[in-house]
């Protein structure tokens, strides 16, 4: 089996790249919202989130990352974004996106914090990053906004706006990735699957990366539908290379 | 008569922050093309070409700037972007879009250059930008590609997209500007014309600007809505700046 | 008299770009501090304002701005910015910097909030930004911790640092403009003597602008020395440009 | 032995964040040069590479990255610099820099090519990266125009400049890393120390990777010195992330 997922020219683009616009699409198209002077708050900075937080930051919104692991939020204060735990951020937030991977990363503690009209999307993995029944519990009136947008009324009065029922909202109201990044994802599935045929003899039964060759060659391809030239290691760079990773 | 468009609270935020970002959205609704890694062609450094401009680069896009006024051009190369004279850009953009209130912006001459898979957009005043009957007698075959995107095949195989019909994108493809932009344009129009009323026995017939005190009450009220406090000058403050503007 | 600090070639390029970078080249010198990941408080977002703004998020630091003009702060505010008050920026900020032209910006009772570390410096007017008796009086100990670095410590330990005594820290700490800065900055200045003498019957005694063509000739010649070309409009063009003005 | 430098909070913090500063800090000190709308050619992607062309285009600059590995030339376009090959960038470039451990990135064949005042520096390595003997040769005068600044007149007038002999310049014109980043990467080498001798009757003779844990530990305690929070995962996410990598 080989990681198809794990490699460069996946997860680097399709990931960050292809889910970073497809979300801030998703977002734009299912409520017209402006984004810019907007408070948007990412939950998890892994690629997904990494992509969604520049994107959001260059459509002009303030952006603050929850994080519950301490490297990554040292990376995206780094990055100059607002770390902030959920509880604190759940009281500035204008637009809320998850993309953790894991359950219940917005509560019903947070939903009682925020302000009226905040807006609440997922692009993580499944319906479940929103606790979505306590939003309804919290809800004295339910009605469709818009076309992908709930609106729930609470018992004070605020509104928060739920996007396409908390399902990936790239591809719930926008149309996915583009096919320029699912393109290198399924050359990546393609030529991994040549691979393993190829080498089915040597392989074990077990996982393996993508090899760094296909990787490479997808890269290279890709250049050149761009008609992107790269430098070439002369032959005196590639002996010192090889010599200085020897340790001379 | 009340110049509503010369508002500081209109042209900074319609014309920037709006058309920047329903531009991006109308041409990625057409097409669902990645911006990121496009070299994207905006012409014209106004308030317009500034906004798209911001929100390309914000997108991942290499910007590219053409310009016929020497200021703005400078202005865009201290932004950063890349400025090139049409004709070059011709040869290497992806994406080109025009922002200029001037007609044959993109000819024939430039359109003979163009890449395979060129798109092309306008977000400025008219129809007029992109030279749309060059470009039919070009193409030896028409057809719809999508909804809002019009391919041109060239004699010798290029394709060309012409989105909206080179009608406003923003308008065409998406919707427009967000209410939370407008909201500011409208109460420049509904502020003036009460000012125009109130004064208008003092007022002469001829174009007056937005009186600034509008301006600022507009922008008062915006961020009272968006629960952001703002300084006030202390007497001190304020007696300083006066007798400073005095050349003391 | 010509008012050469109003030329757009001026306050645009020297203003922003020139200030921008060479105060956060002061500040950098001065204390070899890490901008990515700071909350860097600038006061002001006039075009200095806006140009350290934009320099220290291009630096990775989180920026917060404090105004008291409301469509200044709303500027800033859709430019991504956090927009507080000076009384909450002072808990927060790590790095304040002043850029309003007013006095008493930096006050006794802002002091008395900022965190142990906190560094504040001046890039507006004069030294009487911060105020920097209130400072001294607030010190139970002072002393140079490094070039261009006075050390407060505060009756409870916290200490905070003043960089070049409170004067303009792109001239105090590093070497002002950059020359490429100021070559239009004088061209101006050259250019406008130039035509004020040979315009001397005509003109009045009062302020006048910087004529538009000098500001154009200007752009031209520094984009001619960065080798950079720009469109010229067609005759179609100016034609067309000219009878959209006079209204049809 | 313990590969400190491939620590998360080494290379991504030291690495991109640190010398990406100190390298833009560097070039400014010794040339005092505007970086806003210089095309700023930086050699290699790496994590380098990456800090320092943010924190070029950051600053204003054009940015255009070479590199011979294709997935890192592809990341470069789709994070929206211009990719070429040294041939083309020669031509066109403003500031060079190198930062690919490899030797002769800048050859005879490129210096032929540059403008005049084009400026050369190395934040990679060694002093090799940029083929000083070939500068030396082609020069008919050299001569040091400011401290860390040579001036190599070539035989046809035209002027190139290297920085601080080629030698790191974020060391050799500036003060290296911030000690804000330093402390990282101390704190790598002396945790890792102490697991060693802890570790010591278990560990093989070869080569470990920082323990994930103490990657966490620095990371958590650099967010308590910041005051900054993070989110804990609830007992309920961490069960649901457990589950969810056992794949049901």
């Amino acid at each position: 089996m080989i990681a198809v997922n794990d490699a460069q020219t996946k997860h680097l683009f399709d990931n960050r790249y292809g889910t970073g616009q497809s979300t801030i699409d998703g977002i734009i198209r299912a409520t017209n919202v402006l984004l810019a002077g907007k408070r948007f708050v990412i939950s998890g900075y892994g690629w997904v989130g990494r992509g969604v937080a520049l994107r959001a930051k260059g459509m002009g919104s303030h952006v603050i990352v929850t994080e519950t692991d301490p490297v990554r939020a040292v990376e995206a204060v780094m990055d100059g974004y607002e770390v902030l735990p959920m509880e604190t951020a759940a009281k500035v937030g204008d637009i809320f996106c998850t993309a953790t991977g894991d359950k219940s990363v917005i509560r019903r503690e947070h939903m009682e914090q925020m302000k009226d009209g905040a807006i609440l999307a997922n692009t993580g993995h499944f319906n479940v990053e929103i606790d979505i029944p306590a939003l309804k519990s919290l809800a004295s009136e339910t009605r469709e906004a818009r076309a992908f947008v709930d609106e729930f009324t609470l018992a004070d009065g605020r509104r928060l706006y739920l996007l396409g029922d908390g399902r990936l909202i790239n591809l719930a109201a926008a149309e996915g990735h583009p096919a320029i990044v699912m393109d290198m994802s399924f050359a990546n599935q393609a030529l991994s699957a040549e691979y393993a045929i190829q080498h089915a003899a040597e392989l074990e039964r077990r996982v393996y990366p993508v090899p760094e060759e296909i990787d490479k060659e997808i890269a290279r391809l890709k250049l050149e539908t761009m008609g992107i030239e790269v430098d070439v290691l002369t032959e005196e760079q590639a002996k010192y290379l090889a010599s200085w990773d020897e340790g001379t």
